[in-house]
């Protein structure tokens, strides 16, 4: 299913198209095609070049694997995913390798990262849907995270399916809602906060 | 100058091409482009749709503007972004709008939509440059930033220029250096932290 995004100023296709689905297929995600989208990850900027970002990576070829990545989302979360064929685990470590000083923008590299890895899918026909809802600390416990590691989201990717092979009627109407986004003047300011941007007229 | 990553998969032209210059042409960036970049960061995901991200611009064409974000970054970050003609600041606000609760993933998204700025950025012939050295005591007092809004990064924009304009011995050897990234095998794991996946062979 295909939503782009409405915009007022026009953007790269890809950019318009990323939407984050919760119906998959069951069709499995070529190694390859993984290959090239933790590529684009790996490619991503970093602060010191510290490359924070960590991933656990789980597939229903291994359907042992896929479960106990699947136990470590929160219920609502595994009600959709377990349909998803590949699981992703994010982490972050959260101290510079050179020096051992605390990273505080582990997390936004973390994100440029997975921004990243989205943008590829898509290239590649393959969606990415997000999650906060995760169980750190049983992630922590039945991965052996070590200390100085952290948990932080977990992604589900494969190609999509139709709405209407979603459970729940709340996942059906979500996904077929449209996409909304705050206007410019709430988040693009000059001079102070909260001062929109004269760039932006709304 | 471009130097796109020597990637061992293949991935998007736009994902490769991306780096982190510091010398930037005085040349203004014309504000559509501005607007489509920021378009870009608008439609990035986040959790609940939350939009955690908020941008301070300031340009080279209101120089009392733009001496003003310069003072918010380090002093060796300053050296080289005195001559980009963007300047963004970027912060997160740190709860949810639905119900105050503490929002854990608001800099991962800031993170996303930086990355589509950036992506957005390079269609257009722009680079990026994100910086974690800012001021952030002086930027919350100067923009007179609320509690429970958070300065993160900031970023410099613009059309890029020779290595050799810029001031200093280190910056130059930076700018020409080969980008390196590291191995599959040091941030993708199955089953175990630390234990590689099987799909990527190094």
């Amino acid at each position: 299913m295909e939503k782009p995004a409405e915009t007022i100023h026009s953007i790269n296709n890809l950019l318009a198209r990323r939407w984050s689905p919760r119906s998959f297929a069951s069709q499995p995600v070529e190694p390859e095609k993984l290959q090239s989208i933790f590529e684009a990850a790996r490619w991503a900027a970093s602060s010191f070049n510290e490359q924070p970002w960590r991933f656990i990576l789980a597939t229903q070829q291994n359907p042992e694997q896929f479960q106990t990545a699947l136990s470590c989302l929160v219920e609502a979360n595994q009600a959709w995913a377990s349909n998803a064929p590949v699981l992703i685990l994010t982490l972050t470590t959260d101290r510079f390798s050179r020096n051992d000083n605390p990273n505080r923008c582990a997390l936004h590299d973390l994100g440029l990262a997975t921004a990243n890895l989205s943008i590829q899918a898509l290239e590649l026909g393959l969606f990415v849907h997000h999650m906060a809802g995760i169980n750190i600390s049983k992630i922590k416990t039945i991965y052996n995270i070590p200390d100085n590691v952290t948990p932080q989201t977990a992604i589900a990717l494969g190609y999509p399916d139709l709405a209407e092979n979603l459970p729940e009627d709340w996942m059906r109407d979500s996904e077929k809602a449209p996409r909304t986004r705050n206007p410019f003047s709430h988040f693009i300011f000059e001079n102070s906060y909260d001062h929109p941007s004269h760039l932006f007229n709304k």
